[in-house]
Protein backbone atom coordinates (compact mmCIF):
# COMPACT_ATOMS: atom_id res chain seq x y z
CA UNK A 1 0.00 0.00 0.00
CA UNK A 2 1.26 3.30 -1.04
CA UNK A 3 2.34 5.15 2.26
CA UNK A 4 0.71 8.51 1.71
CA UNK A 5 -2.67 6.29 1.01
CA UNK A 6 -1.71 4.77 4.37
CA UNK A 7 -1.18 7.97 6.39
CA UNK A 8 -4.29 9.39 4.77
CA UNK A 9 -6.19 6.62 6.00
CA UNK A 10 -4.74 6.59 9.50
CA UNK A 11 -5.96 10.51 9.10
CA UNK A 12 -9.67 9.42 8.77
CA UNK A 13 -9.70 7.09 11.35
CA UNK A 14 -8.39 9.64 13.74
CA UNK A 15 -10.92 12.01 13.09
CA UNK A 16 -13.26 9.42 13.28
CA UNK A 17 -11.90 8.62 16.90
CA UNK A 18 -12.25 12.21 18.13
CA UNK A 19 -15.74 12.30 16.63
CA UNK A 20 -16.30 9.24 19.03
CA UNK A 21 -14.93 11.13 22.16
CA UNK A 22 -17.94 13.82 21.97
CA UNK A 23 -19.86 13.42 25.10
CA UNK A 24 -22.54 15.77 23.30
CA UNK A 25 -22.81 14.36 20.39
CA UNK A 26 -23.50 11.13 21.19
CA UNK A 27 -25.73 11.93 23.98
CA UNK A 28 -27.74 13.78 21.18
CA UNK A 29 -27.60 10.27 18.53
CA UNK A 30 -25.65 12.06 16.14
CA UNK A 31 -23.42 10.63 13.76
CA UNK A 32 -20.88 10.64 11.64
CA UNK A 33 -22.01 9.27 7.60
CA UNK A 34 -19.24 10.28 5.14
CA UNK A 35 -15.83 11.17 5.78
CA UNK A 36 -13.30 12.40 3.17
CA UNK A 37 -10.14 14.57 2.86
CA UNK A 38 -11.63 18.32 2.88
CA UNK A 39 -15.30 17.00 3.67
CA UNK A 40 -17.38 15.39 6.30
CA UNK A 41 -21.24 15.11 6.74
CA UNK A 42 -22.82 14.76 10.30
CA UNK A 43 -26.54 12.95 10.80
CA UNK A 44 -29.06 13.36 13.89
CA UNK A 45 -32.09 12.11 14.10
CA UNK A 46 -35.16 14.35 16.21
CA UNK A 47 -35.70 13.99 19.45
CA UNK A 48 -36.62 15.92 22.70
CA UNK A 49 -33.24 16.69 23.63
CA UNK A 50 -32.85 18.53 20.40
CA UNK A 51 -36.09 20.42 20.23
CA UNK A 52 -36.78 24.25 20.65
CA UNK A 53 -40.19 25.40 21.96
CA UNK A 54 -42.31 24.58 18.75
CA UNK A 55 -40.89 21.16 18.24
CA UNK A 56 -39.23 21.62 15.32
CA UNK A 57 -34.82 21.43 15.71
CA UNK A 58 -33.46 23.78 18.14
CA UNK A 59 -30.85 26.49 16.58
CA UNK A 60 -28.45 26.07 18.71
CA UNK A 61 -28.20 22.02 17.41
CA UNK A 62 -28.12 22.84 14.04
CA UNK A 63 -25.84 25.54 15.26
CA UNK A 64 -23.59 22.52 17.04
CA UNK A 65 -23.56 20.17 14.10
CA UNK A 66 -23.22 22.29 11.43
CA UNK A 67 -19.61 23.38 13.50
CA UNK A 68 -18.56 19.96 14.06
CA UNK A 69 -19.33 18.94 10.05
CA UNK A 70 -17.09 21.75 9.14
CA UNK A 71 -14.34 21.11 12.01
CA UNK A 72 -14.05 17.41 10.84
CA UNK A 73 -13.90 18.22 7.21
CA UNK A 74 -10.95 20.44 7.90
CA UNK A 75 -9.10 18.24 10.82
CA UNK A 76 -9.37 15.28 7.78
CA UNK A 77 -6.74 17.85 5.81
CA UNK A 78 -4.45 18.30 8.36
CA UNK A 79 -1.18 16.01 9.72
CA UNK A 80 -1.56 12.97 11.74
CA UNK A 81 -1.67 14.50 15.65
CA UNK A 82 -2.98 17.34 14.56
CA UNK A 83 -6.52 18.61 16.03
CA UNK A 84 -8.75 21.67 15.21
CA UNK A 85 -10.28 24.51 17.17
CA UNK A 86 -13.21 26.36 16.03
CA UNK A 87 -12.13 30.41 16.06
CA UNK A 88 -15.19 31.25 15.06
CA UNK A 89 -18.51 30.62 13.01
CA UNK A 90 -21.80 32.27 11.34
CA UNK A 91 -25.00 30.85 10.41
CA UNK A 92 -28.00 31.77 8.70
CA UNK A 93 -31.32 29.87 9.54
CA UNK A 94 -33.27 29.70 6.18
CA UNK A 95 -36.47 27.87 7.30
CA UNK A 96 -37.41 26.46 10.12
CA UNK A 97 -36.24 22.72 10.82
CA UNK A 98 -39.44 20.92 10.88
CA UNK A 99 -38.21 17.01 10.06
CA UNK A 100 -37.31 13.60 10.52
CA UNK A 101 -33.66 14.24 10.23
CA UNK A 102 -30.68 16.63 10.01
CA UNK A 103 -27.99 16.36 7.77
CA UNK A 104 -24.89 18.69 8.07
CA UNK A 105 -22.43 18.62 5.08
CA UNK A 106 -19.50 20.53 5.14
CA UNK A 107 -16.54 21.19 3.01
CA UNK A 108 -12.94 23.21 3.44
CA UNK A 109 -13.17 26.21 0.89
CA UNK A 110 -9.65 27.32 1.68
CA UNK A 111 -6.76 25.07 3.79
CA UNK A 112 -3.90 27.51 5.37
CA UNK A 113 -1.01 26.75 7.48
CA UNK A 114 -2.65 27.73 10.60
CA UNK A 115 -6.35 28.72 9.48
CA UNK A 116 -8.88 26.51 7.66
CA UNK A 117 -12.30 27.64 6.14
CA UNK A 118 -14.77 26.01 5.66
CA UNK A 119 -18.70 25.89 4.70
CA UNK A 120 -21.51 24.00 5.83
CA UNK A 121 -24.84 23.18 3.97
CA UNK A 122 -27.64 21.59 6.59
CA UNK A 123 -30.46 20.26 5.24
CA UNK A 124 -33.94 18.71 7.16
CA UNK A 125 -35.42 15.89 5.80
CA UNK A 126 -38.94 15.03 6.33
CA UNK A 127 -40.78 12.21 4.51
CA UNK A 128 -37.53 11.39 2.13
CA UNK A 129 -37.61 15.20 0.92
CA UNK A 130 -34.56 17.26 1.58
CA UNK A 131 -34.68 21.35 2.44
CA UNK A 132 -31.80 23.54 3.16
CA UNK A 133 -32.38 24.91 6.44
CA UNK A 134 -29.44 26.25 7.71
CA UNK A 135 -26.01 28.16 6.00
CA UNK A 136 -22.67 28.23 8.27
CA UNK A 137 -19.09 29.97 7.40
CA UNK A 138 -16.34 28.83 9.87
CA UNK A 139 -13.17 29.06 10.56
CA UNK A 140 -10.67 26.43 12.02
CA UNK A 141 -7.53 26.79 13.93
CA UNK A 142 -4.73 23.95 13.67
CA UNK A 143 -3.48 22.63 16.92
CA UNK A 144 -1.35 20.17 18.10
CA UNK A 145 -2.86 18.23 20.81
CA UNK A 146 -1.52 18.81 24.12
CA UNK A 147 0.00 15.11 25.04
CA UNK B 1 -50.48 48.67 39.73
CA UNK B 2 -49.57 51.14 36.34
CA UNK B 3 -50.93 49.09 33.52
CA UNK B 4 -47.38 49.41 30.92
CA UNK B 5 -45.70 47.63 34.11
CA UNK B 6 -48.31 45.03 34.65
CA UNK B 7 -48.03 44.07 30.76
CA UNK B 8 -44.23 44.22 31.17
CA UNK B 9 -44.53 41.67 34.18
CA UNK B 10 -46.13 39.56 31.88
CA UNK B 11 -44.10 39.39 28.73
CA UNK B 12 -41.44 38.87 31.43
CA UNK B 13 -43.75 35.72 32.41
CA UNK B 14 -43.80 35.20 28.88
CA UNK B 15 -40.46 34.56 27.59
CA UNK B 16 -40.12 32.74 31.64
CA UNK B 17 -42.60 30.05 29.68
CA UNK B 18 -40.75 29.97 26.65
CA UNK B 19 -37.89 28.85 27.90
CA UNK B 20 -39.34 26.34 29.87
CA UNK B 21 -40.77 24.57 27.25
CA UNK B 22 -37.46 24.59 25.28
CA UNK B 23 -36.71 20.50 25.12
CA UNK B 24 -32.77 21.14 24.74
CA UNK B 25 -32.20 23.42 27.74
CA UNK B 26 -33.73 21.39 30.18
CA UNK B 27 -32.13 18.35 29.15
CA UNK B 28 -28.77 19.93 29.20
CA UNK B 29 -29.90 21.51 32.97
CA UNK B 30 -29.45 25.21 31.70
CA UNK B 31 -31.17 27.82 33.69
CA UNK B 32 -32.27 31.34 32.79
CA UNK B 33 -30.96 33.58 35.37
CA UNK B 34 -31.69 37.45 35.30
CA UNK B 35 -34.23 38.46 32.36
CA UNK B 36 -35.27 42.13 32.07
CA UNK B 37 -36.33 44.07 29.26
CA UNK B 38 -33.46 43.70 26.70
CA UNK B 39 -31.75 41.88 28.84
CA UNK B 40 -30.54 38.16 29.56
CA UNK B 41 -28.25 35.66 31.45
CA UNK B 42 -28.45 32.13 31.04
CA UNK B 43 -26.47 29.45 33.15
CA UNK B 44 -25.01 25.98 32.66
CA UNK B 45 -23.15 23.41 34.95
CA UNK B 46 -20.95 21.49 33.41
CA UNK B 47 -21.49 17.92 32.43
CA UNK B 48 -20.53 15.21 30.21
CA UNK B 49 -23.76 15.82 27.80
CA UNK B 50 -22.16 19.40 26.91
CA UNK B 51 -18.50 18.52 26.74
CA UNK B 52 -16.04 17.97 23.67
CA UNK B 53 -13.40 15.50 23.21
CA UNK B 54 -10.65 17.70 25.42
CA UNK B 55 -12.94 18.04 28.33
CA UNK B 56 -14.25 21.81 27.72
CA UNK B 57 -17.19 22.68 27.01
CA UNK B 58 -18.62 21.98 23.57
CA UNK B 59 -18.26 25.13 21.23
CA UNK B 60 -21.99 24.36 19.83
CA UNK B 61 -23.40 24.23 23.11
CA UNK B 62 -21.65 27.48 23.49
CA UNK B 63 -23.22 28.72 20.22
CA UNK B 64 -26.82 27.04 21.40
CA UNK B 65 -26.61 29.27 25.07
CA UNK B 66 -25.25 32.60 23.56
CA UNK B 67 -27.90 32.07 20.59
CA UNK B 68 -31.15 31.37 23.69
CA UNK B 69 -30.02 34.22 25.80
CA UNK B 70 -29.57 36.69 22.76
CA UNK B 71 -32.90 35.24 21.70
CA UNK B 72 -34.59 36.01 24.54
CA UNK B 73 -33.43 39.38 25.78
CA UNK B 74 -35.08 40.38 22.43
CA UNK B 75 -38.37 39.09 22.97
CA UNK B 76 -38.52 40.67 25.87
CA UNK B 77 -38.91 43.95 24.05
CA UNK B 78 -41.68 42.39 22.15
CA UNK B 79 -45.66 43.24 22.50
CA UNK B 80 -47.29 39.53 24.22
CA UNK B 81 -48.33 36.93 22.14
CA UNK B 82 -45.01 37.84 19.94
CA UNK B 83 -41.97 35.06 19.63
CA UNK B 84 -38.53 35.46 17.99
CA UNK B 85 -37.10 33.10 15.22
CA UNK B 86 -33.38 33.66 14.86
CA UNK B 87 -32.17 34.82 11.70
CA UNK B 88 -28.22 34.08 11.95
CA UNK B 89 -25.83 34.51 14.50
CA UNK B 90 -22.00 34.72 14.77
CA UNK B 91 -20.17 33.93 17.18
CA UNK B 92 -15.93 34.02 18.07
CA UNK B 93 -14.67 31.79 20.57
CA UNK B 94 -11.72 33.55 22.71
CA UNK B 95 -10.42 31.02 25.18
CA UNK B 96 -10.88 27.11 25.78
CA UNK B 97 -14.16 27.04 27.73
CA UNK B 98 -12.71 25.27 30.51
CA UNK B 99 -14.70 25.26 33.97
CA UNK B 100 -17.59 24.50 35.93
CA UNK B 101 -20.08 26.79 34.69
CA UNK B 102 -20.87 28.79 31.93
CA UNK B 103 -23.23 32.11 31.97
CA UNK B 104 -24.24 33.30 28.49
CA UNK B 105 -25.08 37.60 29.03
CA UNK B 106 -27.34 38.73 26.40
CA UNK B 107 -28.48 41.94 24.88
CA UNK B 108 -30.25 44.52 22.76
CA UNK B 109 -27.89 46.29 20.64
CA UNK B 110 -30.87 47.72 18.24
CA UNK B 111 -34.55 46.96 18.53
CA UNK B 112 -36.16 47.29 15.13
CA UNK B 113 -39.84 46.34 14.15
CA UNK B 114 -39.08 43.22 12.56
CA UNK B 115 -35.68 42.59 12.92
CA UNK B 116 -33.40 43.16 16.70
CA UNK B 117 -29.87 42.83 16.88
CA UNK B 118 -28.27 41.51 20.11
CA UNK B 119 -24.67 40.82 21.50
CA UNK B 120 -23.78 38.11 23.73
CA UNK B 121 -20.84 37.90 25.95
CA UNK B 122 -20.31 34.01 27.21
CA UNK B 123 -18.35 33.40 30.39
CA UNK B 124 -16.83 30.51 32.09
CA UNK B 125 -16.28 30.26 35.59
CA UNK B 126 -13.73 27.79 37.37
CA UNK B 127 -12.96 28.10 41.02
CA UNK B 128 -15.15 31.72 41.17
CA UNK B 129 -13.14 33.05 38.38
CA UNK B 130 -15.08 34.38 35.55
CA UNK B 131 -13.22 34.67 32.13
CA UNK B 132 -15.04 35.45 28.61
CA UNK B 133 -14.61 32.29 26.55
CA UNK B 134 -16.86 33.42 23.40
CA UNK B 135 -18.37 36.63 22.00
CA UNK B 136 -21.84 36.90 19.47
CA UNK B 137 -23.50 39.34 17.58
CA UNK B 138 -27.43 38.10 16.16
CA UNK B 139 -30.05 39.21 14.31
CA UNK B 140 -34.27 37.87 15.69
CA UNK B 141 -36.98 38.16 13.33
CA UNK B 142 -39.89 38.91 15.51
CA UNK B 143 -42.43 36.14 14.84
CA UNK B 144 -46.59 35.90 15.60
CA UNK B 145 -46.75 32.29 17.32
CA UNK B 146 -48.56 29.92 15.06
CA UNK B 147 -51.64 29.73 17.31
CA UNK C 1 -44.35 39.35 -25.57
CA UNK C 2 -45.59 36.99 -22.28
CA UNK C 3 -46.55 39.91 -18.99
CA UNK C 4 -44.09 38.13 -16.56
CA UNK C 5 -41.30 38.04 -18.83
CA UNK C 6 -41.76 41.99 -19.79
CA UNK C 7 -42.13 42.47 -15.68
CA UNK C 8 -39.05 40.64 -15.35
CA UNK C 9 -37.13 42.39 -17.84
CA UNK C 10 -38.13 45.92 -16.19
CA UNK C 11 -36.85 44.28 -12.69
CA UNK C 12 -33.41 43.66 -14.18
CA UNK C 13 -33.56 47.59 -15.98
CA UNK C 14 -34.41 48.56 -12.34
CA UNK C 15 -31.68 46.74 -10.58
CA UNK C 16 -29.43 48.25 -13.32
CA UNK C 17 -30.64 52.20 -12.58
CA UNK C 18 -30.01 51.12 -9.01
CA UNK C 19 -26.52 50.58 -9.52
CA UNK C 20 -25.96 53.49 -11.61
CA UNK C 21 -26.90 55.62 -9.32
CA UNK C 22 -23.92 54.34 -6.40
CA UNK C 23 -21.50 56.99 -6.24
CA UNK C 24 -18.95 55.04 -4.71
CA UNK C 25 -19.17 52.82 -7.46
CA UNK C 26 -18.83 54.43 -10.14
CA UNK C 27 -15.46 56.44 -8.26
CA UNK C 28 -13.68 53.22 -8.01
CA UNK C 29 -14.65 51.90 -11.72
CA UNK C 30 -16.72 49.29 -10.72
CA UNK C 31 -19.31 47.77 -13.05
CA UNK C 32 -21.98 44.96 -13.16
CA UNK C 33 -21.14 41.99 -15.49
CA UNK C 34 -23.91 39.42 -15.19
CA UNK C 35 -27.78 40.12 -13.69
CA UNK C 36 -30.12 37.23 -13.98
CA UNK C 37 -32.69 36.60 -11.19
CA UNK C 38 -30.79 35.70 -8.17
CA UNK C 39 -27.35 36.52 -9.35
CA UNK C 40 -25.04 39.50 -9.87
CA UNK C 41 -21.73 39.74 -10.94
CA UNK C 42 -19.71 42.68 -10.35
CA UNK C 43 -15.86 43.41 -11.77
CA UNK C 44 -13.62 45.32 -10.23
CA UNK C 45 -9.88 46.75 -11.97
CA UNK C 46 -7.37 47.70 -9.63
CA UNK C 47 -5.91 50.77 -8.85
CA UNK C 48 -4.79 52.94 -6.14
CA UNK C 49 -7.93 53.86 -4.59
CA UNK C 50 -8.98 50.13 -3.69
CA UNK C 51 -5.34 49.38 -2.55
CA UNK C 52 -4.25 48.99 1.19
CA UNK C 53 -0.62 49.45 2.58
CA UNK C 54 0.64 46.61 1.12
CA UNK C 55 -0.74 47.04 -2.86
CA UNK C 56 -3.27 44.73 -2.82
CA UNK C 57 -6.89 44.73 -3.22
CA UNK C 58 -8.40 46.50 0.14
CA UNK C 59 -10.40 44.16 2.46
CA UNK C 60 -12.95 46.89 2.71
CA UNK C 61 -13.42 47.26 -0.95
CA UNK C 62 -13.90 43.47 -1.05
CA UNK C 63 -16.30 43.68 1.10
CA UNK C 64 -18.28 46.44 -0.21
CA UNK C 65 -18.24 44.18 -3.48
CA UNK C 66 -19.38 41.69 -2.01
CA UNK C 67 -21.62 43.56 -0.45
CA UNK C 68 -23.17 44.90 -3.25
CA UNK C 69 -23.56 41.48 -5.63
CA UNK C 70 -25.05 40.02 -3.24
CA UNK C 71 -27.48 42.87 -2.75
CA UNK C 72 -28.30 43.38 -6.32
CA UNK C 73 -28.73 39.42 -6.73
CA UNK C 74 -31.40 39.85 -3.75
CA UNK C 75 -33.38 42.65 -5.43
CA UNK C 76 -33.42 40.77 -8.48
CA UNK C 77 -36.13 38.48 -7.15
CA UNK C 78 -38.35 40.83 -5.98
CA UNK C 79 -41.27 43.11 -7.22
CA UNK C 80 -41.00 46.06 -8.90
CA UNK C 81 -40.42 49.37 -6.39
CA UNK C 82 -39.18 47.12 -4.08
CA UNK C 83 -34.97 47.92 -3.14
CA UNK C 84 -32.99 46.17 -0.22
CA UNK C 85 -31.03 47.14 2.81
CA UNK C 86 -28.41 44.95 3.92
CA UNK C 87 -29.15 43.46 7.37
CA UNK C 88 -26.41 41.82 7.84
CA UNK C 89 -23.25 40.67 6.04
CA UNK C 90 -20.12 38.35 6.82
CA UNK C 91 -17.01 37.58 4.87
CA UNK C 92 -13.88 35.59 5.16
CA UNK C 93 -10.65 36.60 3.62
CA UNK C 94 -8.76 33.45 1.90
CA UNK C 95 -5.79 34.46 -0.10
CA UNK C 96 -4.16 37.97 -0.42
CA UNK C 97 -6.42 39.61 -3.20
CA UNK C 98 -3.03 40.22 -5.26
CA UNK C 99 -4.06 40.46 -8.97
CA UNK C 100 -5.10 43.04 -11.74
CA UNK C 101 -9.23 42.53 -11.54
CA UNK C 102 -11.88 41.24 -8.91
CA UNK C 103 -14.77 39.43 -9.45
CA UNK C 104 -17.52 39.16 -6.83
CA UNK C 105 -20.53 36.72 -7.74
CA UNK C 106 -23.34 36.76 -6.19
CA UNK C 107 -26.68 34.22 -5.68
CA UNK C 108 -29.15 33.85 -3.75
CA UNK C 109 -29.40 30.71 -1.06
CA UNK C 110 -33.43 31.50 0.29
CA UNK C 111 -35.91 34.22 -0.92
CA UNK C 112 -38.11 34.96 2.05
CA UNK C 113 -40.93 37.18 2.16
CA UNK C 114 -38.66 39.90 4.08
CA UNK C 115 -35.34 39.07 4.58
CA UNK C 116 -33.22 37.21 1.43
CA UNK C 117 -29.94 34.82 2.50
CA UNK C 118 -27.50 35.26 -0.37
CA UNK C 119 -23.71 33.69 -0.77
CA UNK C 120 -21.09 35.65 -2.43
CA UNK C 121 -17.53 34.18 -4.03
CA UNK C 122 -15.22 36.89 -4.80
CA UNK C 123 -12.60 35.89 -7.05
CA UNK C 124 -9.41 37.86 -7.95
CA UNK C 125 -7.87 37.35 -11.51
CA UNK C 126 -3.90 37.80 -12.30
CA UNK C 127 -2.79 37.35 -15.73
CA UNK C 128 -5.58 35.56 -16.83
CA UNK C 129 -5.89 33.08 -13.46
CA UNK C 130 -8.86 33.14 -11.59
CA UNK C 131 -8.76 32.37 -7.28
CA UNK C 132 -10.76 32.32 -4.91
CA UNK C 133 -10.09 35.15 -2.02
CA UNK C 134 -12.81 36.15 0.04
CA UNK C 135 -16.25 34.48 0.93
CA UNK C 136 -19.11 36.49 2.07
CA UNK C 137 -22.73 35.26 3.55
CA UNK C 138 -25.60 38.08 3.52
CA UNK C 139 -28.60 38.65 5.05
CA UNK C 140 -30.76 41.58 2.92
CA UNK C 141 -34.35 42.99 3.98
CA UNK C 142 -36.64 43.96 1.12
CA UNK C 143 -37.42 47.66 1.49
CA UNK C 144 -40.01 50.11 -0.26
CA UNK C 145 -38.32 53.32 -1.42
CA UNK C 146 -39.32 56.31 0.10
CA UNK C 147 -40.97 57.78 -2.74
CA UNK D 1 12.28 57.56 29.47
CA UNK D 2 11.96 53.64 30.29
CA UNK D 3 12.05 51.45 27.48
CA UNK D 4 8.70 50.13 27.21
CA UNK D 5 7.42 53.04 27.12
CA UNK D 6 9.38 53.50 24.55
CA UNK D 7 9.15 50.89 22.56
CA UNK D 8 5.06 51.59 22.89
CA UNK D 9 5.08 54.81 20.88
CA UNK D 10 7.18 53.59 18.86
CA UNK D 11 4.68 50.95 18.07
CA UNK D 12 1.50 53.25 18.01
CA UNK D 13 3.89 55.83 14.87
CA UNK D 14 4.24 52.03 13.21
CA UNK D 15 0.47 51.72 13.12
CA UNK D 16 0.18 55.63 12.33
CA UNK D 17 2.71 55.10 9.48
CA UNK D 18 0.59 52.04 8.44
CA UNK D 19 -2.87 53.86 8.23
CA UNK D 20 -0.87 56.78 6.19
CA UNK D 21 0.04 54.55 3.37
CA UNK D 22 -3.60 53.21 2.78
CA UNK D 23 -4.50 54.83 -0.56
CA UNK D 24 -8.19 53.85 -0.31
CA UNK D 25 -8.75 55.05 3.15
CA UNK D 26 -6.92 59.11 1.93
CA UNK D 27 -8.73 58.71 -1.17
CA UNK D 28 -12.59 59.02 0.79
CA UNK D 29 -10.80 61.40 3.06
CA UNK D 30 -10.73 59.30 6.21
CA UNK D 31 -8.62 59.97 9.57
CA UNK D 32 -7.17 57.90 12.28
CA UNK D 33 -8.59 60.27 15.18
CA UNK D 34 -7.67 57.88 18.47
CA UNK D 35 -5.32 55.73 18.21
CA UNK D 36 -4.14 53.78 21.76
CA UNK D 37 -3.00 50.11 23.24
CA UNK D 38 -6.21 47.81 21.87
CA UNK D 39 -8.25 50.89 20.89
CA UNK D 40 -8.52 52.82 17.51
CA UNK D 41 -10.70 55.27 16.13
CA UNK D 42 -11.48 56.84 12.65
CA UNK D 43 -13.64 59.42 10.87
CA UNK D 44 -14.75 59.69 8.17
CA UNK D 45 -16.81 62.79 6.78
CA UNK D 46 -19.72 62.30 3.92
CA UNK D 47 -19.28 63.01 0.79
CA UNK D 48 -20.02 61.76 -3.37
CA UNK D 49 -17.38 59.21 -2.98
CA UNK D 50 -18.73 57.23 -0.32
CA UNK D 51 -22.33 57.02 -1.01
CA UNK D 52 -25.06 54.66 -2.00
CA UNK D 53 -28.13 54.91 -4.29
CA UNK D 54 -30.31 56.73 -1.30
CA UNK D 55 -27.82 59.04 -0.69
CA UNK D 56 -26.53 57.81 2.91
CA UNK D 57 -23.15 56.10 3.89
CA UNK D 58 -22.47 53.27 1.67
CA UNK D 59 -22.80 49.73 3.45
CA UNK D 60 -19.52 48.73 2.15
CA UNK D 61 -17.81 52.23 3.55
CA UNK D 62 -19.33 51.63 6.90
CA UNK D 63 -17.47 47.53 6.68
CA UNK D 64 -14.58 48.91 5.51
CA UNK D 65 -14.01 51.82 7.83
CA UNK D 66 -15.07 49.10 10.82
CA UNK D 67 -12.50 46.46 9.32
CA UNK D 68 -9.52 49.43 9.62
CA UNK D 69 -10.59 50.22 13.04
CA UNK D 70 -10.79 46.90 14.83
CA UNK D 71 -7.26 45.84 12.60
CA UNK D 72 -5.21 48.78 14.08
CA UNK D 73 -6.51 48.28 17.42
CA UNK D 74 -5.32 44.70 16.86
CA UNK D 75 -1.85 46.17 15.42
CA UNK D 76 -1.11 48.61 18.43
CA UNK D 77 -1.00 45.34 20.50
CA UNK D 78 1.73 43.18 18.59
CA UNK D 79 5.59 43.78 18.68
CA UNK D 80 7.13 45.73 15.93
CA UNK D 81 7.15 45.16 13.14
CA UNK D 82 4.03 42.52 13.08
CA UNK D 83 1.42 43.69 10.49
CA UNK D 84 -1.88 42.51 10.37
CA UNK D 85 -3.87 40.39 8.60
CA UNK D 86 -8.02 40.44 8.02
CA UNK D 87 -9.43 36.75 9.21
CA UNK D 88 -13.01 37.64 8.81
CA UNK D 89 -15.36 39.73 10.08
CA UNK D 90 -19.25 40.33 10.42
CA UNK D 91 -21.40 43.35 10.55
CA UNK D 92 -24.99 44.48 11.41
CA UNK D 93 -26.13 47.44 9.92
CA UNK D 94 -28.69 48.92 12.72
CA UNK D 95 -29.61 52.23 11.28
CA UNK D 96 -29.67 53.75 7.89
CA UNK D 97 -26.12 56.10 8.25
CA UNK D 98 -27.86 58.99 7.66
CA UNK D 99 -25.25 61.87 8.41
CA UNK D 100 -22.20 64.53 7.69
CA UNK D 101 -19.64 61.80 9.65
CA UNK D 102 -18.65 58.56 10.46
CA UNK D 103 -17.08 57.72 13.72
CA UNK D 104 -15.71 53.46 13.65
CA UNK D 105 -14.83 52.98 17.32
CA UNK D 106 -12.68 49.74 17.11
CA UNK D 107 -11.35 48.16 20.79
CA UNK D 108 -9.27 44.84 21.00
CA UNK D 109 -12.07 41.61 22.73
CA UNK D 110 -9.01 38.83 23.15
CA UNK D 111 -4.94 39.25 22.08
CA UNK D 112 -3.92 35.64 21.34
CA UNK D 113 -0.57 35.08 19.96
CA UNK D 114 -1.86 34.47 16.48
CA UNK D 115 -4.71 35.73 16.20
CA UNK D 116 -6.80 38.44 17.63
CA UNK D 117 -10.66 39.50 18.09
CA UNK D 118 -12.14 43.05 17.96
CA UNK D 119 -15.73 44.67 18.09
CA UNK D 120 -16.16 47.98 16.62
CA UNK D 121 -18.47 49.96 17.11
CA UNK D 122 -19.83 52.59 13.83
CA UNK D 123 -21.56 55.99 14.73
CA UNK D 124 -23.09 57.83 12.62
CA UNK D 125 -23.16 62.06 13.09
CA UNK D 126 -25.58 64.42 12.31
CA UNK D 127 -25.68 67.80 13.76
CA UNK D 128 -23.88 66.99 16.62
CA UNK D 129 -26.32 63.96 17.51
CA UNK D 130 -24.59 60.33 17.44
CA UNK D 131 -26.34 57.03 16.71
CA UNK D 132 -25.16 54.04 17.26
CA UNK D 133 -25.44 52.67 12.96
CA UNK D 134 -23.49 49.48 12.40
CA UNK D 135 -21.83 46.63 15.23
CA UNK D 136 -18.90 44.84 13.94
CA UNK D 137 -17.01 41.66 15.15
CA UNK D 138 -13.28 40.28 13.68
CA UNK D 139 -10.56 38.29 13.51
CA UNK D 140 -7.39 39.09 12.99
CA UNK D 141 -4.05 37.50 12.50
CA UNK D 142 -0.66 38.47 13.14
CA UNK D 143 1.82 38.80 10.26
CA UNK D 144 5.66 39.42 10.10
CA UNK D 145 5.52 41.68 6.95
CA UNK D 146 7.42 41.12 3.91
CA UNK D 147 10.51 42.54 4.05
Amino acid sequence: MDSSVEVSQLKISEVRDSFGRQGMMASIGASLKELSHGRCTIDLPFGALVSQQQGFFHGGIIGALADVAGGYAAMSLLPMGHDVLTLEYKINFLKPAAGDRLVADGFVLRAGRTVCVTRTDVFVEKAGQRTLCAAMQQSMMSATPTA
